[in-house]
């Protein structure tokens, strides 16, 4: 496993840009409990950075856990804006729907259990898609995806690098399944798409028309 | 010094995002061989990602050498759009100014030669920042250029780790500029900013008003 960023540059990095929300440390607090994966604070920043950039109307977010990749998005989004959770556990959701309740952003938000390519065909006009599911499901679910995205939509996936396996020479499932959605989405001509080297890899591809 | 990226993660990167524009690749080969520093490709390309999500009229660099920044800035940037180039060293200028007659982008490049602050502080509403001159002028760069940002402008500013010194305790005038930088815009307000640890680093900036 190649350690993608310095530690010594985390720590940095982190220093910089201190949080105090409750919520926010909850969650990060109960992922570590759980050994639950989400994406850390640093790729949350900069999904907040891209969000405001792009200004979307609606982003769909396929594999939400219990919504930390979620806050991020919800506070970026403008109070007309709408974020689409899904996943296939409830208890997720239910953890999710309380966190936003108590902070006021719950109108921004839908709560959508079950599958979640299943759901995701179900919208239409998506500014931003965030892909965070099973590993193997990343190239299906951008085939199934891109039809149902926006002019000048922004894809972006979480753990494109997959803990630097993908550069490995990795052989697994989950290895195999992300290098694949990098190499569909790379050679994709209505796509710029480019890879950031932060945590585990964040890729981010612009619709072109 | 910090390595911020392991090589086979870069290398895996380039692998897919080749590139066959003949001034890019010879500007890539003239920064190898003068030994000047350039943004890298892979910087190239999120600047030009962010550049297509922010659609701006203006975009400023101080800082811009013989162009190869400028290149992805001049191609994502709309036809009515303005890459404004300074530099000290008129050579530099000369070499992009041929570059861009070449390729047909020069309609979208100003090319001044002086003092980079000296010429920048004559610009108003600029969309997108990019500071890239010498390091122990980075915070009065963003302090100059601050009031002549646009609504919900971005700066960006490359080496914003400095070979991860400024995470090692460096004590010299470049690591102690950038540093001053890195907590001037942290701590400001107004701004919410985030760091890349892509390459060399990567400050993103976001105007939030
Ligand atoms: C990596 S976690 C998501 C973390 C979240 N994006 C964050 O950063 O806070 C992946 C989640 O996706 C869910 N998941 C994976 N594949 C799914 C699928 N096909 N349908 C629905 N949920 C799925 C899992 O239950 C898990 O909660
Ligand atoms: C790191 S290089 C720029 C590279 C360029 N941005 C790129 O990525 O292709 C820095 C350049 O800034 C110029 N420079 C540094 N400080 C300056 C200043 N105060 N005014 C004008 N030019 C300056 C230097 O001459 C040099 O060409």
């Amino acid at each position: 496993m190649i350690p993608i960023t310095d530690p010594r540059i985390e720590e940095y990095l982190r220093g910089l840009a201190p949080e105090d929300d409750t919520h926010l440390i909850a969650m990060e607090q109960r992922a570590k409990e759980l050994a639950f994966p989400i994406v850390d604070r640093l790729v949350g920043r900069l999904l907040y950075l891209l969000t405001r950039l792009r200004q979307p109307q609606l982003v769909v977010e396929l594999g939400s856990g219990f919504g930390y990749s979620a806050w991020w998005f919800a506070r970026a989004v403008s109070i007309t804006g709408t974020v689409v959770m899904t996943d296939r556990d409830g208890a997720n959701l239910d953890y999710a729907r309380t966190m936003f309740r108590q902070n006021g952003l719950i109108d921004r938000l839908e709560f959508r259990e079950g599958d979640a390519l299943e759901i995701g065909r179900e919208y239409r006009d998506i500014d931003i898609l965030f892909i965070d599911l099973d590993k193997e499901q990343y190239r299906l679910a951008a085939e199934t995806m891109i039809p149902r995205l926006a002019k000048n939509a922004l894809l972006i996936a979480d753990n494109a690098l997959w803990y630097g396996r993908v550069a490995e020479g990795g052989d697994d499932p989950e290895t195999r399944g992300i290098r694949e959605f990098n190499d569909f989405m790379c050679l994709r001509r209505d796509f710029f798409t480019t890879i950031i080297p932060l945590r585990d890899g964040v890729m981010l591809a612009y619709r072109l028309s």
